[in-house]
């Protein structure tokens, strides 16, 4: 990890590294959480004591004693698993996810459970954006996203099934990396849609996220571990060109355009990709699907004997998934084939797609966590994609990028992600807050 | 309808059609019902009134007064709906499934319902198979393929999942068509896995199951109505050959080779098409997908209160689908992602691909309805397949061919069959059997 901006560069340099770290990231949470809200769960002693035991040990991964959040419907062992609702309040799973059973063996330090929307759906968190306070972190993985950016854990994981990491990624300025689907194991986590959920990374600087990838995939169903792609000069770049456009911002629009418009010094080639017409549908089809899986999914946890109820809103959403009638969701069903078969069509004459993460700047106010359309091609297709943080739109607030790649290229894409970010400055690499502005 | 061998066509010319074809229909369901038994419910003057009254009507389509069984799942608001279990024996639903409205709004006589396995899964009917007594008719649409076989009835619905309508058409010699997904509306039928599910149809000449989807079919999301193939002569064929091939018998084996080799001398290219060897897990892969959604889209239906149960069998398959991990769910969903990109692969560069229907004659003994192996791959990609009667095997039991075409190729599919059948003479026409030996 050479260059990095934050104060854990000076940590890796410590031979208690992981206490260091650990200490570090509370001190800044005990400054922040109350303003911020990232945590659903935090027990300070137990996360200095496992720190003090990889101190202790030979360094077994680039992630040895590194503190992590995560989400809180990944289930942990060792500290309540919430799922974002009342119903569900400290209670404690009998065992790690496998991603956190990974991490562990490869001597991260789970520093804490990250807020999350009620059963990763709509309802919001309380948690707020670092970069101003009175707009949405974006969701469903809100703490993890609020958490990384503003310097209270230098990595996270969250789970994406229409846009719950790309998004809040975006909206905090941090980088993401949703892996191809399948790549890292899902075991131990809350089912919401399994035809899309994937679990997701967050951190400060993308090769953070090569480094999570290696401790959390598992090798495709037909490809080796690692997709190569062309050397970045040699690469060819499709910009895509939904029909759900008009839903991105004037900034982010002519971000995405100065954006693509910079990348054709450094590669191959930079052409337009129209997404079809028929492709308008996606994120209503997307949003059924999700929604009839999810009824199923979620049902017995839901109907947990308990006095506190779901809310309104995810009730309301999950009976529209259950009644829907079996014509609409053969419909919605048809429009994600067609949305998996335009996306391997569109990467058979490109190496990497390139659109927005997502339609601009983090919304006022915290009710809503933002809109994820253009976050569903990359959920549905099952693709690997990265999220950048690159630039700012009219509010000051970040505005973020999104790299699509072939199934398992996900290595590859994070090694394009570090390459725009180091070498070529497209990408903004995050500011250490300092205190937030209010409004 | 030209040049039917079935007595239907003498039939067609009597102004009282539909209540002469329902007369027949009655006539050889009594002669042979008792031995058959493909019959769930029967009601005999309300099919008569109805055919009557159609007789009295202009005709409105080539259905129109055409007699049609329907499975057992399929909603009807005038004759109970049993899915094939004690739990709802005698149900009846108030409304008619989305595609028998159509069917009757075209003037077709609904005559009855035809048998189901248990919830349209495993657990076999008591239905046998006309051509061999001892022999099942396949399944779960056994009762739509054994009635059509043994002439009781000239056009039939059924519903595949797995190979639900395509293996039981080739075990009983009837020509099939497993449309395009989404293309039949499903609304009113029972859901399976309503990521495969699909209404089919049964008929003793091709032709048929083109005026099935005349009526049935509701446009495509990206397509028109009907997708065009070029003419015959100038068709691109490929055969598929897949990892599951030595799970054919060797007269099927040998019969798809006759049949491929035949077909030389009608198109322009017949070559083979290699089926990756990362889909030999297809079929585990489908089968978990069916069994999760089943767990959950059943499970309101076998919960009723009632002092009958569902059957061990299929209280193990669903009990296998809810508590599969989620990394075998991924595993699974990814191999069938791989899948439908084969196939889409595949028919880019041919215009039709040619399989096997079933693995060979309908197995022996009743207790199970044999392997859908074959079927696998239409039921996943959601591209049309035509069943085509083609030959015998070494027990002198129907051998069927399975054409797979591009997304709403329907009625192209069906003309090809049609020319096959009737001018290039591959395809069997079902003879009208007398009395079945039995064994």
């Amino acid at each position: 990890m050479s260059g990095t901006s934050s104060p854990f560069a000076e940590i890796l340099a410590d031979e208690n590294l992981s206490v260091s770290a650990i200490d570090h990231c509370l001190d800044r949470i005990e400054l922040r959480d109350r303003t911020i809200q990232a945590w659903a769960h935090l027990d300070p002693d137990l996360a200095r004591e496992q720190a003090a035991a990889r101190d202790a040990e030979p360094r077994r991964s680039a992630l040895h004693g590194i503190p992590v959040g995560l989400k809180d419907i990944i289930d942990t062992e060792d500290q309540p698993t919430g799922y974002g609702s009342e119903l569900w309040a400290g209670w404690r799973p009998d065992r790690d996810a496998e991603v956190v059973r990974r991490l562990r063996r490869d001597g991260a330090v789970v520093l804490g459970k990250t807020t999350t929307t009620e059963f990763a759906t709509y309802r919001p968190t309380a948690t707020r954006n670092p970069h101003r306070l009175g707009h949405t972190p974006g969701g469903s993985s809100s703490g993890s996203a609020a958490a990384v950016a503003d310097g209270q854990v230098p990595l996270a994981l969250g789970t994406q099934t229409a846009g719950s990491v790309l998004r809040p990624g975006s909206f905090c300025g941090v980088f993401t990396l949703k892996p191809t689907y399948g790549r890292w194991p899902f075991d131990g986590v809350l089912p919401v849609a399994l035809t899309f959920d994937t679990v997701g990374g967050f951190a400060r600087h993308p090769a953070w996220l090569g480094a999570l990838d290696e401790a959390l995939a598992t090798d495709g169903v037909h490809a080796p571990h690692s997709v190569v792609l062309p050397a970045l000069q040699d690469m060819r770049v499709g910009v895509l060109r939904p029909p759900w456009a008009d839903r991105a911002t004037p900034a982010a629009a002519a971000l995405l355009e100065t954006f693509s418009a910079s990348m054709r010094s450094s590669v191959s080639e930079v052409r337009d990709i129209e997404v079809p017409a028929a492709l308008g549908d996606l994120d209503d089809a997307h949003t059924l699907i999700m929604a009839a899986e999810a009824s199923a999914a979620l049902s017995e946890r839901i109907h947990r004997p308990h006095p506190a109820r779901v809310s309104d809103q995810l009730h309301a959403f999950l009976h529209g998934g259950r009644s829907a009638p079996a014509s609409e969701i053969q419909h919605a069903r048809e429009v994600l084939r067609l949305a998996r078969a335009f996306v391997d069509r569109a990467l058979g004459e490109v190496d990497l797609l390139l659109t927005l993460a997502a339609p601009g700047e983090a919304p006022a106010g915290l009710a809503s966590t933002g809109d994820p359309v253009f976050n569903k091609l990359a959920s549905v297709s099952g693709k690997p994609a990265v999220g950048l943080p690159a630039g700012r739109g009219v509010h000051g607030l970040p505005l973020g990028i999104q790299l699509i790649g072939p199934a398992h290229a996900d290595q590859a894409l994070v090694r394009v992600a570090t390459c725009l970010t180091d070498r070529i400055g497209l990408a903004a690499r995050p500011e250490l807050l300092e205190e937030t502005e209010g409004e």
